[in-house]
């Protein structure tokens, strides 16, 4: 997309002052007010001045946001993303931010402002959710901007990157029918989530290709801890499950202790599979079988694709290849016979009813 | 994704024959003869060695395949889309080479033979259908590899790049419905084509959206040429469409022309609209309102994601951007009445039955 941009002079004409007052405020110079140097960043980005034209070495500095995300053991999510992030940008000579906020620092600063205050050329959005208050600026921001696990309509400027829900989900049903299953509960993250509604619309999908038929009670949406699995579990095991697929590892996590409880043994009795592959996932009793995201990958394709958008290529959404983790949450099904048929229809209103019509009608159709 | 790489010493190992032996084969020296240089090339080939490790000086070629994409000259397909991936490839020191090919070219080549033989380090396909021989190959393939418009479940080292056409279509439709269009006729492309099929759900998905209703009679697959327009333009015309969406701009320049023929003139009585931007689209009469691919960010986006997968970004789906061309063959709609109800179900079998009784529950719901 060619944009004319906006020059250090047309800010000076929009206020009325000279071209080198309007150079001390881009540049936090001591000599003018807080008050006016406030006002050429607001003036700039109003005009969308991104500061690309006029600096004279080349800006290097890249930005990643962290809003409610965990980054900072080992252990957490989101540590080897910035990890991959970092390392990518480094070897192309970046310098990298990591700059973790929240909602009052999104409701005090201007998500335009604050990355021409601080001289970034682009910036990386983790734990974001569409909620959030720079969403809505980040709609119109002219500044690359490369966005995890969410989507951004008709912004040239912002991407996407994620994993691919429907190549992980397959791999996990193609690996528990390899192993006799057909009963194959599904208790996904919370619904309005785009990983948890693709991740379901993924499951049905992968269901209906395999001819396994889809129950409604055995699909439901919970929530991305582990304390999902108490309200879900017992019905999946009355039903006669034999698998249980999960939105996530720690949904998994839950579920593992929730099927000991009702005195069922994984992966005896109940084969469980986790998504994501956190660092927990091989510690925990049995051992998951998980769907992994890769995460170095992850913060390094996030560079990646920030670098293209920073050359002006619009990248709109951009996936990553999962892998399927085996290890002995997993085992050959033992066949289980349904303790009870479940009438009441709470667990299909708890799916979000357009993607389950939708999908009724297509495995109707096969 | 962590693989262990095969070495040179592997492949003298698996032959038999010295380390040296393996480098005069692989290098293309004189002094061995084909059939072992021959059978050196497919046992590198076969343990999944690409040459990275061993070569001391960088690999630096890449080659762009051309199968059935016109691209010599300006007004073609492909022209803007190689050379926006020259343009990004020279900047950063990589050699391209351009190599057309055809079906007995596939057929008379191994992929991974004919990589490693030329020493390039990854290749853009273009114009590749999945039923083309080299298909199959890549599937398995452990060259990094960026296919145009198609996908490849699995093998981390494919990845796919196209223009996202739910965000195309959404702006074409929404376009239209800004000017008082409600019954907006889509005429798609061949069936079973990745491209047309994702076009015909986004065409299905944007008209729920906004409510619109879907008959079937009005929603039809043809086929990627001029003349398709003339078996269905006259049912559209009879059925009251006041707008007809178009799979490609070659379709377009049918569909004005077939509109004509029938005494409507384009866009007083009826608006088109198109789906590329050819070069051909602002000559013709009126010029056409189109969906854009900007071709040289095509090309550019295979370089940079091609680029990525070099460095073992397991990369699989990646979308670039449309943007919507306002030019004179779309105006305000003019209210037109029904001449007929069409009963034959003749349209409804070109869809896709699949995708349509999925949309049928999806708008039911609605």
């Amino acid at each position: 997309m060619v944009i004319k941009m906006a020059t250090i002079k047309d800010i000076a004409n929009k206020l009325g002052i000279s071209v080198s007052t309007v150079s001390k405020g881009l540049n936090g110079a001591n000599d003018i007010s807080d008050a006016l140097r406030q006002q050429v960043l607001e003036t700039a980005v109003e005009l969308g001045y991104t500061g690309k034209r006029t600096q004279k070495k080349k800006l290097n500095k890249l930005c990643v946001f962290i809003e409610n995300m965990d980054f900072e053991s080992l252990s957490d999510f989101g540590h080897d993303i910035v990890l991959g992030f970092k390392q990518a940008a480094f070897k192309e000579h970046f310098e990298v931010e990591i700059k973790p906020i929240n909602y009052n620092f999104q409701i005090n600063e201007k998500y335009d402002t604050f990355m021409l205050a601080n001289a970034f050329s682009g910036a990386l959005l983790l734990g974001f959710s569409l909620e959030d208050p720079w969403i809505e600026q980040i709609s119109k921001t002219h500044f690359p901007t490369v966005l995890l696990d969410n989507f951004i309509e008709q912004n040239p400027h912002v991407g996407c990157i994620g994993t691919d829900s429907e190549e992980g989900i397959e791999l996990a049903i193609s690996h528990l029918i390899s192993l006799g299953h057909e009963k194959i509960a599904f208790l996904d993250g919370s619904k309005g989530s785009m990983v948890s509604d693709e991740r379901m619309i993924a499951y049905l999908d992968s269901m209906s290709r395999h001819h396994l038929p889809i129950d409604p009670n055995l699909a439901v949406y919970g929530y991305f801890v582990a304390d999902a699995a108490k309200y879900h579990v017992p019905t999946f095991l009355d039903l006669g499950a034999t698998a249980i697929l999960c939105g996530n590892d720690l949904i998994a996590s839950g579920v593992i202790a929730e099927c000991k409880k009702c005195g069922f043994k994984v992966p005896e009795d109940i084969s469980v599979v986790g998504f994501d592959d956190l660092p927990i996932a091989a510690y925990l009793e049995p051992a998951l079988t998980t769907i992994k995201q890769n995460r170095i990958e992850i913060g390094k394709c996030g560079y990646y694709i920030l670098h293209a958008m920073m050359q002006n290529i619009a990248l709109s959404k951009n996936l990553l290849r999962p892998s399927l983790i085996v290890r002995n949450s997993t085992a050959i099904a033992k066949p289980r016979i349904s303790k009870r048929h479940v009438d009441d229809k709470d667990s299909v209103r708890s799916i979000n009813p357009s993607l389950y019509n939708r999908h009724l009608g297509h495995n109707k159709q096969d």
